[in-house]
């Protein structure tokens, strides 16, 4: 027995444009059957009344539920917590939590307690295309779902990081999940939807548009505890999902790129502004999210040089040998004050090392 | 008639190790000619006593000048007031003003008050190249004389930067100014000694150790306003030179490459710890040092899109267009609540501005 609040809200999520700040508004304010009847009541003969005059929720549940698509509600215990968050944030005139997700695939949403957003161009480079799968395969590894939005470019590289892993990876559609888009990417979509999990505050039947694809970028931030932007152009979608993250106060990291490559030139923007945290790697990341010190990234050190184990004598000597121009050992001897003979012995055990050499001129310091 | 300070800090300058901080402690405290005196008293008969001895300054100073080297000291006008910085600093061991500075070149030190250093990895890539001297010629344009250590890689760049814009350029050598170093850019720098200058605190006939390129690195700080970091791998001189940029409290820049290139994985562990800014061109670097508003950079922006011009009710029509499966005209008049005569209409005008398409299954968003 399907309860009237799950029905309702599938009136809603039918009725609704996503990220609609006035619908989400009534629904928080009224709950969901008292929603309908205010939309109903303060707009007839509106598209929106007519949209939820027509719409039968029983049958549109038995028609998702065909395609294997369940529609999940707070009252699910998978429901993820976090999205209460978007009730308090409106942005580009968007807001508000979705009266319901709508899940194609085993996956529990449950997982995305634990999750990275991991967003980037759709005009990839090679470049952003392996950080993405890389870094995607590391936080997988990790045990964090990789979510992004299935689109060309740095989303797919994303996920097939994760699925390459064998790890979780979840796409958040800007459509209903009674099919998928772009079309260039179903077979991996549909893969997702096997193994993982597709999601959308779409209904079925809804399809892609532009304000859908900014309201789908403000689900994926919500959905996830912090977003890492691969390569974006200085005017480019996945730059609208970081100003969702800042607005949620979720923390943005930034891959940076060549300073001549214009896909990372808006990544690039939001690190010197201070929008974003530079990251060069799935370790990197690891360590922002745990912030409890679970992930910690070693130093990168270059590698034991062979003079740092010198004697305090055997050093000095060595730091008396020219790099340029070869030196007598005289020379030498009367740089550090030292008697040619020791000075001679330091020199042949520096030899050993490797680290100086003679020449018909003198003595020089082996380059490299 | 050469004065007996200046004759005296030719001594020093002959005798003393470059950065050592005893030295210039004495001459500090003493001044030139009581230094002099304290160290040959403080340590007779050692290496410093005897080279103190051996030196005759008249002779130096001729020899020099016969190089066409110049020995610039605190009473001459050029000499740089900011050196002065480097009393207060002890940093790896070393620290203090050099008693006096070699020149050989017609630009006056006096330039250095307007200079930026641009330094980086002598293994550089030919993106690092490339972008040094790219940042040079735009710096230089702008009025700084680029300062670097005349060293293989980057700080060739640089310098080939500055040069071709037909701007100032001085290299500070860890050499005395009779020679240069390396041989391989031996060209360069004796055009730089003919239309710039070299500058170095070591005397005529004085030879490159790993101690002095320390010290040098220590000179190119304190001689300009802030340093450019082009490309470091993990362990590098010129992450040495960075460090001595913190201690003078000069702000460091730092030039971001693919994360996949070990010649930046030092400029981007400076950035990711906050040693460093993060610049991506020549202009945000004089924006930087300019700390005026001199220089502004134009803030990036994408293409102005077409559809920002629209009319709102054309705009609406716009986003109820799918951007995936195409949508018949009464699917979009449903979605918008409008007639379908008036949604053809501005469809139409959608088509002229390339913005949408009529496929066989209706219209569509043209795509990018």
């Amino acid at each position: 027995m399907t309860s009237t609040d799950r029905l309702a809200r599938v009136v809603l999520s039918h009725a609704c444009e996503p990220g609609d700040p006035a619908s989400a508004s009534l629904l928080d304010q009224l709950g969901a059957e008292r929603a309908v009847e205010a939309q109903a009541v303060a707009k007839p003969n509106s598209a929106l009344d007519r949209r939820i005059a027509e719409v039968d929720p029983v049958r549109v549940l038995a028609q998702a539920r065909e395609h294997g698509i369940r529609f999940v509600t707070p009252e699910d215990p998978e429901w993820p917590a976090d999205l209460s968050g978007l009730n308090e944030i409106a942005h580009l005139g968007m807001g508000g939590q979705p009266p319901g997700l709508w899940v194609r695939g085993p996956a529990s949403l449950q997982h995305l307690a634990q999750s990275v957003a991991i967003v980037g161009a759709r005009a990839s480079t090679v470049y952003g295309d392996q950080l993405a799968a890389d870094i995607a395969a590391t936080v997988a590894t990790a045990g964090y779902t990789v979510v992004s939005g299935g689109a060309l470019g740095i989303d797919a590289a994303a996920h097939r990081g994760a699925l390459a892993a064998g790890a979780g990876t979840v796409a958040v559609l800007a459509r209903g999940l009674d099919g998928v888009y772009p079309q260039a990417n179903a077979p991996m979509l549909w893969e997702i939807a096997r193994d993982h999990a597709l999601v959308s505050e779409q209904a079925p039947g809804s399809l892609p548009t532009r304000l859908r694809f900014l309201a789908r970028n403000r689900l994926i931030v919500a959905l996830t505890i912090g977003t890492v932007l691969v390569e974006a152009a200085t005017r480019s979608g996945a730059l609208n999902t970081a100003a969702w993250a800042e607005e949620l106060s979720r923390p943005v990291m930034g891959v940076p790129g060549p300073v001549t490559s214009a896909a990372s030139a808006g990544v690039h923007d939001r690190i010197r502004s201070g929008g974003a945290t530079m990251v060069t790697c799935g370790a990197e990341v690891l360590e922002l999210l745990g912030g409890h010190g679970q992930y910690l990234v070693p130093v990168q050190r270059g590698p034991e040089r062979r003079h740092d184990a010198l004697s305090k004598a055997d050093q000095r000597v060595f730091e008396a040998v020219p790099a340029g121009e070869p030196a007598p050992i005289t020379e030498i001897a009367h740089e550090v004050a030292g008697h040619a003979r020791d000075v001679d012995r330091a020199l042949c055990r520096l030899r050993e090392l490797g680290l100086v050499r003679l020449l018909e001129a003198g003595w020089v310091v082996t380059s490299g």
